[in-house]
């Protein structure tokens, strides 16, 4: 169960309440009061004799109703439907893939979307649909139909290498993640490592947020960095930086499809 | 509020009903179900209209006595009184002394002992007491006297290069932390850092722990490492380390003092 | 250019001017004098107008003899022929097969060799030999006769499961790297994940090492750390660890690769 | 002996040959070629007979010439003579007056300048003269004096919160050392941990630069960061960031006390 409602006393106490009513084991617990916002997260891992999520929702509903929270109940074995987009460099979805075939990212993969047809073999063998849609504006509109038909709630930019339209970045606001190969908010646009390596920084990151129409200004769910130093060039950075995106974007995957983010104006509360 | 007992259904509801009735306001608040112990763990910090903890604690016995709870309400500003132990080495009784001083520690200090009379002028710079006591039996007597007439809660062995008795160990079982200068369980025993190099690791460490009768293998709280290479002599180790060790120290003093770690057999949770 | 030898003065003076007689332009360069052994070790990457690397070993010979030196020449586009050994967990294995695709590795992979035949179609989309040799005592008689017939310069055990017969371990002494699943010397043998879970460490790691008869105890190439806290399970530490077995193998494939590793009795040089 | 010249064949052999005729016994060796500079780095550590610096200087003198060199040769034993100035926050300044009485930085402090009187008796209590200099143009020309006087070859700025002028900026470039308490070129300017903050980052971070006129834009001697979370206020981020800031500041004043940090126009060359 997520929780998210302006904070004030006595919320665990309801919510807790209704939990053991439902007997249930609670296995995690987290919550989070922030004071910017006023609002207060939770997220609960349970078990319960009753094994409908619908019906536990229902269960808890009038209480949720009275934090005027916006609650979610979801069963653990309930996986998060992601599309994913990519364009050539392919270490994030190979990543993506393999850490979805080997059980550690809770997802299912309807389809992959591509700007290139380069990657469809490697999609392909992993008997996951791929979709090549090399035009910018029709490329938008059939993820739309994608994410409708295959009732999508996230979408993963795992090096997807065109700018996306401020009406699909607000249709899917806080459902589309995006890896950029810098250390957040510097180096924003194109060629991060080479701006890197021009500044002559020590240190090179990886950043996933979430995206929003200002290109690379929307809210960080993850960062990751590594030491570099002056006899490293910008091609030695970007194959560095491969594997800061792979294990950056994997990591804000697996959060976000656990329930383990939320969206609380530009920053994220996350869960670990 | 700190509170240990066996896992079992309704523990939070229970606890946060009674925080209700106290008018309590959660700030901040982390629980965990240790699985192999079958214990639950919860820590919760809180504001209420009732500034007195034992009023506080009072008013929720009835419900820890219930849950067969160690239960314990202690208010934010008052300090965990800490005795130090040090004995050449300087670097880690200095780290703790600058952070009492600059408050980032909240600990009280009523003692420095030491089996050496070196660092006297440097802990007397803080206005803080001193005891040299050079012969190792008596000074453990002199302890005990010391813990016993300043109400001494935790004791801080900052590089105090003595063997402590199994009975001391026992008597200040869970209340006694030592920082080890390797990454244990690699290198216990004397000069780690000289074992650690002959062994030739590429990362070195600390660790903060509980001290038992066993020598160095008490539960851990802390550790942290650094990267070293072939070019680092063991002195050179012995600088990094140094670094390592005031770090981790100082965490687990923090962490302890804040309530924030449980001793569950050999392991530790820490809520950071 | 490797060089290894017994320290004295004029090694750099007599080398740097031999490569000014072969107009070697000097791109890289590093060196380091090991006290306890009185080794010296030399790699030096440069440019020549002479292309062939005998030649070029021919004309340095004089010089390196002179300093009773161990010298080799290497073209950078002539790949290191590495034999792979596996068995079951593929994390190490796909990801050595993806960077060496992706051309981050400069090794030739002729074949490679596991006990069980599960990866074998992985091993083949990438158009590379696999042999499925369940028999310890035949395996290493085979493997024998791969070295020798791919002229193999460097094994990779890429998580294999089976103890390495003494006789192996030293017909291929230092050409052949493990991964060890802990934060050697902590946890050698069997389940450390276990070991590290139970001994309620805050760190856990990984270690690339060269493989000699004494288990786990070979001279350690690279490690690298993740911090791990209670609410970590074993299971959950097997795959955080995952990641950092697979980053430690190819780091240390790569150094050895490039001749960056240089072995002085338990301990290597390793010039990043 | 630093060297910086332009690139070319022969620099090590025609240096190494003149160390040789100077029975030199080279301890530690480093040299990098930075290609768009077309610049040469090389720092040698070496045992001489001659315990001279400028006699061993005087015999390189025309070779370093020849190649168009900047040479310095500088005995181990002879420090760097730095000036600190400071504000309020004493963390970085203890850090460095620690280091320096524990011999770990291989400078002379002649004098700590502040334009605040509070840091004094720190100051004095390690026999080190003080001076308060409110009024920011009258301290340029007092450090001016003083770095005159006291033969001063760098200057650290260690949390020191002036603007310095254009003028005295080039009058001390490469020789004056600020810590910025952020992860540049993110977060310029004033309380970057609140900006910090109000972005979301996951990780911050402190940058230690050579001053140059435009502010935050000096090239970066070194760089660290720690992870944060949600939870993590401004206030406590602030308190994290010390730990940084110290240890990012006293590396760089050791590498540039110690020879290792060459400048290249806005980036540096630094051998660890």
């Amino acid at each position: 169960m997520t929780l998210v409602c302006p904070d004030r006393p006595g919320i665990v106490a309801s919510i807790s309440e209704g939990l053991l009513h439902l007997e249930a084991n609670i296995l995690e617990n987290a919550q989070f009061s922030d004071l910017p916002t006023g609002m207060f997260c939770m997220r609960t891992r349970f078990e319960s004799p009753i094994g409908d999520a619908s019906e536990i929702a229902g269960a808890l509903r009038a209480r949720a109703d009275a934090l005027h929270a916006n609650m979610a109940v979801r069963r653990e074995d309930e996986r998060c439907r992601a599309l994913l987009m990519v364009s050539k460099y392919d270490h994030c979805l190979v990543d993506l893939l393999y850490r979805w075939h080997a059980g550690e990212l809770p997802i299912d993969i309807p389809v992959v979307v591509s700007n290139h047809g380069d990657l469809e073999a490697t999609v392909s063998s992993y008997g996951i649909g791929f979709e090549h849609l090399p035009a910018a504006a029709a490329a938008e509109d059939r993820v739309r139909k994608l994410v409708a038909a295959h009732d999508v709630e996230l979408v993963v930019l795992a090096r997807y290498m065109q700018i996306i339209s401020d009406d699909l970045c607000r249709e899917l606001a806080g459902r589309m993640i995006n890896i950029h190969h810098s250390f957040l908010p510097s180096f924003k646009g194109a060629k991060p490592y080479h701006q890197a390596w021009e500044r002559g920084v020590k240190v090179i990151g990886a950043t996933a947020h979430y995206v929003t129409p200002e290109l690379d200004e929307g809210p960080i769910i993850d960062q990751d960095v590594a030491r570099v130093g002056h006899a490293h060039t910008p091609d030695q950075m970007v194959i560095i930086g491969r594997d800061l995106e792979r294990v950056v974007l994997s990591r804000a995957v697996k959060a976000h499809s656990e329930g383990r983010v939320f969206l609380l104006g530009r920053r994220t509360v996350v869960f670990l």
